[in-house]
């Protein structure tokens, strides 16, 4: 690790702790700070992935609570206004950390800079901060791997869509792809599930929750059942079909 | 590792050795051969990865040689006929290989199941050994960490597209999308800059070369010599520009 960085994007990848980069575990290893996002009352994701390698040790633990997270839509004028206070409070937060002179990792699941909480902080703190993105294996290449789906072949197009989409929006796009990965599924799986059916790919479409950790299920779409809820770690994988040679 | 796997389709990320998983860095030190495709002459790319962890020792070796490469557009029929019977080989050698009591990886840069060679040697083996597929790091997430730029943001879509589709529809694509990755570049970038700018994304696109490795270049596509050749390891990364809090 470079003495001279103090803040760290510290991507954790798709769950299981074994798909970590070397890089991250030695960061995860080093920085005396440890900073991730969660849902209040709940332990955030990323810090879960974490224990393989991190034991418990309060001093280095900080917990970025969101204030609000599904029950309010990313679209309503409330969630913005609630939203960026908290960014500025935890970048304010993390900066004071850095300037007492600690090494601040906020842990990322996924890629960081992938649909990623971090990047709210990053944009505040780079041009402040001495900054390093660590990049990580996607939720979505977990998802396809364990599904044993081959997600691109040859020239085929992927379409990464987020399941808040609306639905005539999600199902033009996903007839006019080769491969798609639709994540953010939660209550939009109703949805996303008639637009997959508009767009005459139902029978080709995975759905796959918790890719690689240990409560991991891959079935087909079709054959879930229609009223059951989907958790925030689930997306659908619709693998291309080119060129096979 | 799972002493029932005897086929790993081993996914080693960008380039930098540090971004490769832990579990990858555990099949690379045990696994008694490693197969990896390269071009006639050249060193394969996934193979000069691993040097970070293995060391020489031929006879763990198995080379993979592409009978053909980028002198055959891949949907001439000379492409499937060279690499048919190509694949075919490579698939009954690693089985004998395997057959004889070996354990075989095949390295892979990038993800294995997104746009990777090994893909064909899975199909065609897949239900005949234990088989293990290792994602990884994908180029696109090393480009766009290294170019500093977050990829997608909110309800962002986003789109990834071979350069060897055709300029208009890379640039009805390129307009209908909020974040774009373009790989396979090559020969491929003056079609591609020119679908870009017919798009209006010009200003937008960074172009990334070899990212993570120590060649790396990043630049804006804008500020790229128009006559400039691109090397194989390069894309073009237009990050979204959707939703800040």
């Amino acid at each position: 690790m470079s003495d001279a960085i103090r803040l760290f994007g510290l991507g954790l990848g798709p769950g299981n702790p074994d798909y970590m980069t070397v890089r991250a575990r030695d960061v995860l290893t080093r920085a005396d700070r440890l900073a991730h996002f969660c849902r209040r009352g709940v332990r955030g994701h990323a810090r879960t992935i974490a224990d393989a390698v991190v034991g418990p040790d309060a001093s280095r633990e900080i917990a970025m609570v969101y204030p609000v997270t599904t029950e309010v839509p990313a679209d309503h004028p409330d969630y913005a206004a609630a939203l960026n206070p908290f960014y500025e409070a935890c970048a304010a937060r993390l900066f004071q950390e850095i300037a007492a002179g600690h090494v601040v990792a906020v842990l990322c699941e996924g890629d960081p800079f992938f649909y990623g909480s971090f990047m709210h902080l990053w944009r505040r703190l780079k041009d402040r901060v001495p900054t390093e993105v660590i990049p990580a294996v996607t939720g979505m290449s977990g998802a396809w791997t364990r599904a044993g789906a081959p997600i691109t072949w040859g020239d085929d197009v992927l379409t990464v869509l987020p399941g808040t989409l609306p639905q005539a929006d999600l199902a033009r796009r996903l007839a006019a792809t080769d491969a798609a990965v639709v994540m953010k599924l939660g209550r939009n799986l109703p949805k996303v599930r008639a637009a997959l059916a508009e767009a005459g790919l139902l029978g080709r479409a995975l759905y796959v929750e918790r890719a690689t950790m240990r409560e991991e299920r891959i079935v087909p779409l079709a054959e879930l059942p229609e009223d059951e809820p989907a958790p925030y770690f689930s997306m659908i994988v619709v693998p291309g079909e080119g060129r096979r040679v």
